[in-house]
């Protein structure tokens, strides 16, 4: 059976890594601060002494950190990720990086001899715990159909996506069809209210009908109820559609719709909102 | 048992009085080429003469035709319902009208002593055979309880919205959504594919996250194909939208989302698309 | 010598109807509050009863009121210029209508025999005192002729521009190009001050290059000096660009960047800047 | 008197070193191919052998070359002007360049012991030859206080504008107005001409009133003749917008007007005109 080995023990990582044990993976664990690994070891998990040693002693070798910075750094140096993995072992990063980094990180696997597959999930704390979280797989296809048993434990599909590059550009595009949703969404929650119509009637109208998603359901209820809870903080949202309106900069393609929902996020930025819940852009359209 | 009327029997009005025959309603209906009310004759219904015959006799008479003229056609006149509705009678007029079409014949129905409903209907022939329409009721309360069960074989939801015009306000905030919606789809539909990402793929991933909603799913698949036979046509929206923001506009409210989109929408009416699906202001973005 | 007829003496009117007798024209003034017309006798004006006397015994007679309302008032009635016009006079009507009224006042001059011209005018107090008005003509084209040496001292330019509505068309694309850049201004100047620059460095550097313009140097001191004194009230500009945005749909025309500096003004309005000038715009973008 | 070095006699380079010479300057120039420095000397100059020579015989050196590679190419390396400069002499780098790269010249200068200052120019070959171009210092101060007779040659006026990199930010803010205004004017023009009016007189209006700039004459009279003939290609512009509202990112400021006419620049992109004239934003709009 294929050996795991599981870096980052944060909110996401830990729920993840407890879900590959309870499928029965020998899962080798190992966190910058170790004892937070107590209580995976306690599940029956393996605890490394550093990523170099992990990735050299695993088939594969998952990674979920909390940003560039700390991706790069349990990959890099002596005690790193590609100082261990040999000829053929596979590294799977699953955090959320952007393009150069997530290219940095492949060439320093691939040019230690190792296979290379980013992975970024759409999905918070709850999926990561049910095991319904989206992987966006990219990169090596060979490493992923052997760490497909894996992915089908963690998340609810797991598609592969082409290079390496492939998965950050497809939360990207996803990011920024849920930025001008929202944007649009708060538009027509205001003019209805605005127009005299009950706001619970409203959901209760689009929730049945073609438009129907469940972030509307989720975020319309925070909007009539004034809470701006952080689930999704509105200024990496707007850093998102700011980097999609800057992808089409790239490709030659004109984006007008999506530029000025990102010019509305801004303006919620500019209203002190940067820190609260995506849902509050509408606090400054109604 | 409450009797009810049924004027107008084109693609919906048929299914719709056909659902109420069969749910044991005592149904007159009428229609102005007669032939087409044999069918349901044939099922049980009473063929009236004329809308003002229909309206005197039933306690409620529904009405469904295709525009504005036609629906105060049948309301005025000698033989119209206005003429045939006696004092506490109801007239439920379910044709998509405007605003001001919608006050006069609420006028010319109270008027007379009568009692009136706007209702017009979200969904298209299936769900109207199916009895799963949204019907969005506005005018008189009394009117309104008294119909809920005939709204509930022809429909899924029936909500009371208000005073007369906010039936057709609650459309106009939920065509507004939509029309925004398939903006930024087709947006990141484009950018998504221009980028190397395979439009199923990304058809897949949209479809098992927060933003997964029938609209994406069913445009989806016929943008992919290049299949833009018309279901909703472009320029029906594209009004809908200018009087959205018209809207807005009275109201005081800024919506520059949805006054985008608009302006994308006159780009494919001006690109010729006019007559296609909403689905072709796709075609204008990729 | 033509013998010229003046309606209303307001505060543009006077300046006009001075100018033309200082230019030695035979003109009968007339205005509801008589009153106003004695420091023009004064100057060699000779006093009309009633607008369709005044009407009835000159060549050409000009209005100059300050809505369609008094625009329609003069024209039509027992007492109006259309009761008075003979075979062959000339009605301008000089007033800012809309195109609605401004072809039923057209209709009824020429109904009773009468030519008609619509001939709004671009400018404030100062060029009508000036004579430097831009006078934008459209309708007869015989009696535009006619009426060129009165124009010439009334204005610097007066185009004919075609038919009934073409002078109120012109009007509204000069004021959707003019709502438009003091958007872009406003971005531009709340930009460079946030990086930083002067603002009276912005303004010198924008006054010496291509775009300079009488506009920007206006407003650009406005709102350096965080004064909003009206002299074009901002909800008559947004009316305008509404206006605007809706001819554009009319005629199949996309217009992303007037649509989008409507909604600017439209934040303005919401914000209360109603009835402050044009400039105040910048006060929601900054 | 003051000597002058002058690196880089391009079309603009050589048109403003002339000017330098025949004001009495004693002036030095240098340029990549020499053959191009005969004119000059034959006018008066004497003529370096590298930048470094240039820089470390003159009080002043002056450069204007084509982009940021050949800007740092003369500054950098052992025959550079950094390697030249001595303590206290001065380098004034009039070409367009970025601000990351103008931050680097700057460095390499002030820690070679000279004094720096970013002086871009707006203005093409006309105002060049004309010594009316419009430049943007920023920087060295007292540098600035002697160059000023210098720059009083070359150009109608030069604002001393602060730190590095405030030169090229009062650009990005007058070329984002600049493309804002010319969208909205290609609106504009649009609009009228569907309307029914003459393009001619279109431009004869809007010439005599308060929104008279030199652009719209200039690009006005080039869409009515449809051509194109680039003087300011719409690729560089629409480069700019793009630094313009990412500036507006960076400083927490929400600029929707420049970011829906980038979208329209974009668009004219894919459209395959790039490489035309900025004038040609109007083939998208008509």
């Amino acid at each position: 059976m294929t050996s795991i080995g599981f870096l980052g023990l944060g909110i996401m990582g830990k729920a993840m890594a407890i879900n590959l044990i309870k499928a029965g993976f020998d899962v080798t664990v190992w966190n910058r601060n170790p004892e937070k690994a107590t209580e995976l070891v306690v599940l029956g998990a393996k605890q490394g002494t550093s990523p170099k040693s992990v990735a050299a002693h695993c088939d594969i070798t998952f990674a979920m950190v909390s940003d560039p910075a700390a991706a790069l750094a349990i990959c890099q140096g002596p005690e790193g990720v590609a100082a261990g993995i040999g000829e053929g072992r596979g590294y799977i990063d699953m955090s959320t990086v952007d393009d150069s980094t997530s290219q940095m990180i492949a060439d320093a696997i691939t040019n230690a001899g190792g296979r290379f597959l980013e992975a970024p999930v759409s999905g918070t704390k709850k999926p990561a715990e049910d095991g319904t979280l989206i992987i966006l797989a990219a990169g090596d296809k060979t490493l992923y159909d052997e760490a497909l048993p894996a992915f089908d434990v963690m998340g609810k599909m797991s598609p592969f996506l082409g290079e390496v590059g492939q998965g950050a550009s497809m939360k990207l595009v996803v990011n920024m069809m849920m930025g001008g949703m929202l944007s649009i969404f708060s538009e027509g929650m205001s003019l209805g209210q605005k127009a005299g119509l009950d706001g619970e009637k409203l959901l209760e109208v689009i929730a049945a009908g073609a438009i129907a998603n469940p972030m509307f359901k989720g975020k319309g209820a925070m909007l009539l109820a004034e809470d701006y809870t952080v689930s999704f903080p509105l200024k990496h949202m707007q850093k998102d559609m700011r980097l999609a309106v800057a992808l089409g900069d790239k490709l030659n393609l004109s984006l007008p719709t999506a530029a000025t929902a990102n010019e509305a996020f801004k303006q919620a930025k500019k209203a002190g909102f940067s820190d609260e819940d995506i849902a509050a852009v509408y606090k400054t359209v109604k």
